[in-house]
C-alpha cells in the first residue's frame, strides 16, 4: 500500500518510519482558512447520528467551519432519544441543522455516516438509494467495508466513499479539539483513505474533514486496512486484552495477599496511570528503562512469558477479522441481544475497588509494577508485531496500538473505570471486548504467569530493545498533541 | 423432526419423553446374531483414521462382527504413525485389513469416515471419488455436513449417507464394551441419522453399526440436529464450560482462603467425583436434594447467579454454530496452527495440584460444596434449556447434556485432568474448549459469583425443580450402562 499523496490544498510534510517515509498532514487552527478550498463544492455536510462519535464530529466540524458558508446539519432517526441533546447544542429543526436522517442525507453534498454499526448494517442500503448526485459518503471506521463484503453488498457508483478515522473515541475527539481553543494543535490523529474518488476532490475533502476535527497529524491508509486495524485493535490492547489483563493481574495480586485497594494499584491504576503517561511521553522502551535491576528483571520474566501467548490470540483475531467471522458474530449478537442491555463488566470484584483506589490518589504515587509493565508491553508489542507483519503503515500501527491507547483511551479509564472506556465506544468495540477479553485474561492466568518463573528469553528481549516501533512511535511523537487529555 | 422410525430387523421400543414418545433401541450382545441381517449387502467395512474414535470402533465392531463374514479393515493415510499401533491390534497389511485409506475406502460397502476434521475438510472429495457403486458413507459426528455446508460442497449422490454418533469419547466407547463382556449392555449410548437412503438398507444399517459398537440404547435424530447439540455441547458443559468452571471457582475457593489442595477438592474434584456420580445414579435433582439447609440455600444462590450468564453465552455458541461462523474459526485455526501443538490447558495453577488432590483421595471422601453444585447445574441446565429451546429430540438433550458428561468424559478427567479429557477429543472440539472456555470462566468470576452473595431468584428455583429434563433424565436411565465406567 502506499503511504504517500498530494494535496492541492494543504502543505504536506514526510514522516520517517521504519523502512521508508510516509506523507503526513500535521494539523492545527492555522490551516482552518484552507478548509472552504478543502471543501470545494460541499455546501452542506450532513452528519447521521449523535451517538460519541457522530456529537463530537458535528461539534468539532462545525465550529471549524463557522464563519464559512457551510452548514454542518445533524440526521437522526425519527423518534430519536438523541435529539434533544443535539438541540441543546445548537441543532435545530429551525434553522435546519437537525432533521430526519433521509432528509438531512438527501440534501448534503459530504454525507458522514456516523450511526450505530448496527443501523448501518440495516439501512444503509436506503441512505443510498437518497444521495443526490456527486454526494460523498463519509465514514470514520470500516465497518460498513466489512459488513458490505460479508453480505456481497457495494458502494453506489458514481459517489466518492472517504474515510477519516479518529484513533480516538468520541468523547477525546470532542475534549482535545475543545482544549485546542486554548494550545494550537490538541486533537486526537486520524487516518483518512480514500475508498471510491470520481471527480478527484476526494484526497483533499477527505484532509479538510480531518483538519476540521482538529487531528494533529493525519496519515493515509486504505478502508480495507483501516477496517482490519480499527476491528482487530480494539479487540486486544485497546479494549479487550487491556481488560483482560487488568482482572488477570488484579486476581494475581489478590492471591499473592495484596489488599484490594493494593492489588487494584499494582494492577489496573499501574497501567492507566504511570505506565500509560510513560508510554506517551516517552515511549515504550522508556517503561523498562525506568526500573533498577530487580524490577527489569522481573518485566523481562512478564514481558518474555507473555509475548507468545498474546501474539497467538492477536493472530487468532487478526484472521477472524480478515476472513469476515468475528463481523458474522456481530450481526449474530446484534440479532440475538435485540435491545437488551449487554452484560455488564464493571461489577468485577475488581472494579467494586475502583472508587476506594482513585480516593487513594491523593495521598501517595503510585511506582511502575514491574511484572504488570512487561505484561501490558509485551501485549502492545505482540499487537505492533502483527500488524506489521499483515503489512499494516507505521503511523496506523503505532497510532492504533499505542497512542489510541495511552492518549485516549486509558486516560478514560483511569478516570472512571472499565465500562465506561468500552461502552462509549462502538457496539462492534464493545462486543468484542466482551468476546475476546477472557481469552487474554485466561491465557495469562493460566499460560503466561506461571512461565513468569522462569529466567527471561533473552531473544525476545533483544528483539524488543531494537523494535523498528521504537523509530516510528517517536517520528509520531514529534506531531503528538501539543497538551495531554484532560479528563474531567 | 420426528423421532419414531421402524427396522426390519431389531426390536424397537417406545420411550416416554416430556410432550411425547421417542422410539429407541436398546442394544446389547444378545443382538450380535441379528448384525449380518443389519449388515445385508455389506461385505467389507472400511473405518478410516485411528484416532481415538477410529481405534475404539474398529475394534468394537470387528469383534461384535467376529465369526460373521463381514470383514472389518482400517484405512490410514501413507505413512501414518497410527499403523504400529493398529497392526498391534491385529489389524494387517497380510489379511487385508490394514491399508491405504484410499484403497480401503475403494473396497468397502460402509466407509467409516473416522479421520480428523481438518482432514475430512481437505480430503474428502478424493475419497467420495473412490467409492464403489452403492457403498454406504458412514460419519460418527456432523462435522463433514456444516463443512459442505460452509463450503457450498455436497454428499455425492446415489450413496447411502448415515451417522451413528457415539455420545463419549473414543478410549469410553471402547473400556465400557470391554466392560459389556463380562456384564451385557454396557457401553456409550448412540444417536444414528440417516442423511440420504437411495436403497432402503440405512435405518437398519445404521442401528446394527451401533449395536456392533456396544450403544446400550439407540435414538434418531437427523445429521444437522446432531451437529448443533455435537458441537454446541463440546463447547459447553461437556468440555469449554466445565474447563471454564473449574478453573473459576478454584480461585474462588483460593481466595477465600483455601490452601490450594482443599480449593482443588471444593472445585475441580467436587465436579469429576461427587458431583457428577450423584448426577449419572440419581440425576440432577438430587445434588441439590441431598445438601442440608445452608448447602441449599448456598446452591440457591449459585445456581440463580450463574444461569443466566451462562444461558447466554450457550446461546452465543449456539448461533454460532448454527450459523457455521463457528467452523469457519475452526478451519481459520486449523490454517493457522497447521501442525504445531494448540497452546498447553494442563499447566495452569490448579491442575499442578491434581497429583497431590488424588493422591489425597483414600484419606478421605470429599463431600459435594454447595456452591460448586449450583454452578454446574446451573450450567448444565442452561444448556438443556437452549437445547429444548432450539428443537432437539430429548434424548439427543441430554445425552449431549448430562449423560455424556458424567458417564464418559467426567470420569476421565477424575483421573487424569483436564488436559487429558479435551485432548482426547477431536481438533474441532479442543480448540472450542480453548476459545469458549475463558468466556464462561470471566463470565462466572465477574458476573455471576458477585451476583450469588444476593438472595436466589425464586423462579428460577422453581422452573429447576418441575424442569422436564428430569423425566427425560429419568428415562433415559431406565437404559443406562449396566455398570459404570472403570477408568483406569
Amino acid at each position: 500500500m502506499t503511504t504517500t499523496y498530494t494535496s492541492h490544498v494543504f502543505p504536506l510534510e514526510t514522516m520517517d518510519v521504519p523502512g521508508g517515509t510516509e506523507t503526513v498532514l500535521r494539523g492545527g487552527r492555522h490551516l482552518f482558512p484552507l478548509l472552504p478550498q478543502a471543501f470545494a463544492g460541499v455546501r452542506r455536510v450532513g452528519v447521521l447520528g449523535w451517538g460519541p462519535q457522530g456529537r463530537a464530529q458535528a461539534l468539532n466540524l462545525r465550529d471549524s467551519l463557522a464563519g464559512t458558508d457551510i452548514q454542518v446539519a445533524v440526521g437522526l432517526r425519527p423518534g430519536s432519544a438523541s435529539a434533544a441533546d443535539a438541540r441543546t447544542q445548537g441543532f435545530t429543526e429551525e434553522d435546519g441543522t437537525l432533521g430526519d436522517w433521509l432528509a438531512v442525507a438527501a440534501d448534503s453534498d459530504l454525507v458522514v455516516l456516523l450511526i450505530a454499526d448496527a443501523a448501518l448494517a440495516a439501512h444503509h442500503e436506503e441512505i443510498f438509494a437518497v444521495l443526490k448526485p456527486g454526494a460523498v459518503i463519509g465514514l470514520s471506521h470500516g465497518f460498513l467495508l466489512g459488513h458490505l463484503r460479508v453480505t456481497g453488498g457495494e458502494f453506489p457508483p458514481g459517489h466518492g466513499v472517504i474515510a477519516v478515522c479518529p484513533k480516538g473515541m468520541g468523547d477525546s475527539v470532542r475534549r482535545l479539539y475543545r482544549q485546542g481553543e486554548e494550545i494550537n494543535g490538541a486533537g486526537i490523529n486520524s487516518s483518512f483513505a480514500v475508498q471510491a474518488d470520481p471527480d478527484g476532490r476526494a484526497t483533499d475533502l477527505a484532509l479538510g474533514w480531518s483538519v476540521a476535527l482538529g487531528s494533529p497529524y493525519t496519515f493515509r491508509t486504505t478502508l480495507d486496512s483501516e477496517y482490519r486495524s480499527d476491528i482487530v485493535g480494539e479487540r486486544a490492547i485497546l479494549l479487550g486484552a487491556v481488560h483482560g489483563i487488568v482482572e488477570s493481574l488484579y486476581t494475581r495480586c489478590r492471591l499473592a495477599g495484596d489488599d484490594p485497594v493494593t492489588a487494584y494499584e499494582r494492577s489496573c491504576e499501574n497501567i492507566t496511570g504511570p505506565i500509560a503517561r510513560t508510554i506517551s511521553h516517552r515511549g515504550l522502551r522508556a517503561v523498562r528503562e525506568n526500573l533498577d535491576p530487580a524490577g527489569r528483571d522481573v518485566f523481562d520474566r512478564a514481558y518474555t512469558a507473555t509475548y507468545g501467548p498474546a501474539r497467538e490470540i492477536i493472530a487468532e483475531i487478526y484472521d477472524e477479522v480478515a476472513d469476515g467471522t468475528e463481523l458474522r458474530s456481530v450481526i449474530l449478537a446484534e440479532r440475538r441481544l435485540g435491545n437488551r442491555p449487554m452484560s455488564a463488566i464493571g461489577g468485577s470484584p475488581m472494579w467494586s475497588v475502583s472508587d476506594r483506589a482513585h480516593a487513594r490518589r491523593a495521598e501517595h504515587d503510585v511506582p511502575v509494577d514491574p511484572f504488570t509493565a512487561g505484561v501490558f508491553v509485551a501485549t502492545m508489542t505482540a499487537q505492533i508485531d502483527e500488524f506489521a507483519e499483515r503489512g499494516h503503515p507505521w503511523s496506523e500501527i503505532v497510532n492504533e496500538s499505542v497512542i489510541e491507547a495511552v492518549d485516549s483511551l486509558l486516560p478514560y479509564m483511569h478516570a472512571r473505570n472499565v465500562a465506561f472506556m468500552v461502552d462509549n465506544c462502538s457496539r462492534t468495540a464493545r462486543l468484542g471486548t466482551r468476546r475476546w477479553g477472557p481469552r487474554f485474561q485466561a491465557a495469562f492466568e493460566q499460560i503466561a504467569y506461571p512461565a513468569a518463573e522462569l529466567p527471561a528469553d533473552e531473544a525476545l528481549l533483544t528483539a524488543f530493545d531494537t523494535h523498528p516501533a521504537h523509530e516510528a512511535l517517536s517520528a509520531a511523537a514529534k506531531l503528538r498533541p501539543s497538551v495531554d487529555i484532560s479528563v474531567a
